[in-house]
């Protein structure tokens, strides 16, 4: 796949990419998107999502820090991004460490239209209805084959599924795709999967194959992520050093380096 | 202008600067008023928001992730530091992206007394009555003749108005700075913005003549962020390096480079 | 005292901590106890703090950014944690800064099970029964003997009792330990302080000594902390260093540099 291609509409078109997220790592999904070119707003009054929404270009999701009232904005974002037609990317953030999780996910997922179902092995087998236990908003362990649950889920809620870890699964009604980058290093800082999510919404906000935007912006952070930890000290400078990669990313480097397979 | 003046009684008077903020920028607002050695102070909740301005010497408010319940707490900060006589700084953040922002822009404005408007261009034009559209919280094209937006603004409002970009525009009713300093880097980091919001706070906390101390506050934090620009390796080295230059700015460094020029 | 013991337990036994903390300091809050190693959650959700807090081997609650509701949320995930028998620890935050943080303060303390009580001088002073004056979220100056004010409260209370500064003080109802690590640095850089309370939160996850839990995890934290500012440019570039400093922490290393005194 030339990742560049997208990579390059990315920094040209500096999608709005609007987010209802959580506020642990609300900064750096910003910063994330603001990385890559694009330009993040983060809005969750009632009274404005829907509008908000109206001038963006993807919305990003992200159940995190999650009440109740947050969830019916996010509804109402969400309504709203369906009437545009703009992509809904949900991050299914520490689904399975409560009830109350699971059941405000599945409320998203019913009443709303999600085109993006993301989260890692046991957030996603949760929602998948496997039997799992979900390590807080760390990845759990989970048994069952990851590529079958990602093409289950697809196929039952007619969305795109995303499951991050040392590979990724990036599954719709149709294909897969496996990316092969990334740094264990990433598994060491707060917020690297919650700003995949913001990746994924700001690649799909300017390509309509939303697998295949996912795959690629998912490639693009992971390649920025292998550059930054071959010279990182430790976690935090590895993080500073991916934000750059990911702004002085080349796209011929990006093409050569990424590693996705389509199965 | 001797910015050294207005940074050495910011470093020896320590003032406590109260926020209501975003929740996206609020750590980098509290740590860039940290950084230039004054003491920051976050508090929201209506039960205490008076009772904090009080023990305060200036009061920053931004809008960027408002609600209507935040808003009435800014109201009543505003109206204890109204009394107290602190100066009051609105960062109209991402005016124009929402009639709702809209609203509570204006509801501000006219409810309470605001000595500080300060945006971008797009989000001042607005709150001037311009006729143009906010990209979300990024700034927009603006066709008019910047300084007399200003102007006329702090002319209708008995205001200090500031407009940040490449040139920033500080006007109050009898004059006008522009500041001249700083570094395309900073449009390339979420948060450069709210940042200035707090570092006038910060500045007008010592200085009676508030654009003045707007204009001095900005020149100081733009110097620090050329400084690092020129080592930086992409713009999250530079915000590292940013606050540190900003922590180590030198007086007579800031007198020598700083480049306000008075209209 | 061995603290490589402790620390070995915490990256082995990786516990979950969960947190109901201020909006400013969340992401550092997280990622120090990840980069310890284990395993930080933050939810805030009244339908959810009770069962995240029982997935938990500690909780932590930090009355930064109190709300009254956020208030009552702590007192539905400190039931649940004293019910299940972990260790609660309360950061005093701007204790004395205004009448609502205290009276909210001694709500907490009156109406659940808070094992340590943790903050700086002047607000463990305040929350003590001195007479104080908090300078916003900053220590003010105290003129009691502070070793003798940790006591008294840690009798009077049933608690342990930490007060960070310069040196600090961990007192439980038998025993004293001042923990004689840590750089000025740390006070240039906002939520070195919250920090602390999500790093005894995670020692005392893991060693049922609670006093000994605390003062070996500031320990091992400040040592870090010395570390980092032996080659920091400022307090941004120090910030990065310490968490880098954490994460790569040698245990033999912080037996041989911990300052711990038993009194």
């Amino acid at each position: 796949m030339k990742v560049s291609k997208l990579l390059d509409k990315v920094r040209k078109q500096k999608p709005i990419v609007h987010h209802l997220t959580n506020w642990v790592t609300i900064y750096d999904c910003a910063n994330i998107v603001k990385s890559f070119g694009a330009s993040p707003v983060m809005a969750h009054a009632p009274e404005e999502v829907a509008d908000m929404a109206k001038i963006a270009s993807a919305l990003v999701l992200n159940i995190g820090t999650l009440t109740t009232d947050f969830i019916e904005a996010m509804k109402l974002a969400a309504m709203s991004a369906n009437s545009k037609g703009i992509p809904v990317i949900l991050d299914v953030c520490g689904a399975g460490a409560t009830p109350f999780r699971d059941i405000k996910c599945f409320e998203l997922l019913d009443q709303v239209r999600i085109n993006i179902i993301k989260g890692n092995a046991s957030e996603i087998a949760k929602i998948a209805g496997e039997n799992v236990q979900t390590k807080g908003v760390d990845a759990g362990k989970v048994e069952k084959n990851l590529v079958s649950v990602a093409r289950h889920l697809a196929q039952a809620r007619k969305a795109t599924v995303v499951i991050t870890g040392k590979e990724d699964i990036v599954a719709d009604q149709s294909k897969t795709f496996i990316v092969r980058n990334g740094d264990e290093m990433m598994t060491h800082v707060v917020g690297t999967g919650c700003m995949a999510a913001s990746v994924i919404g700001t690649f799909t906000a300017v390509h309509s194959d939303l697998a295949e935007a996912a795959a690629a912006g998912l490639a693009c952070y992971e390649i920025a992520a292998e550059q930054a930890a071959g010279k990182a000290n430790g976690p935090a400078d590895f993080k500073v050093k991916m934000f750059d990669a990911v702004f002085n990313l080349n796209g011929k480097t990006a093409d050569l380096k990424q590693r996705i397979i389509k199965k």
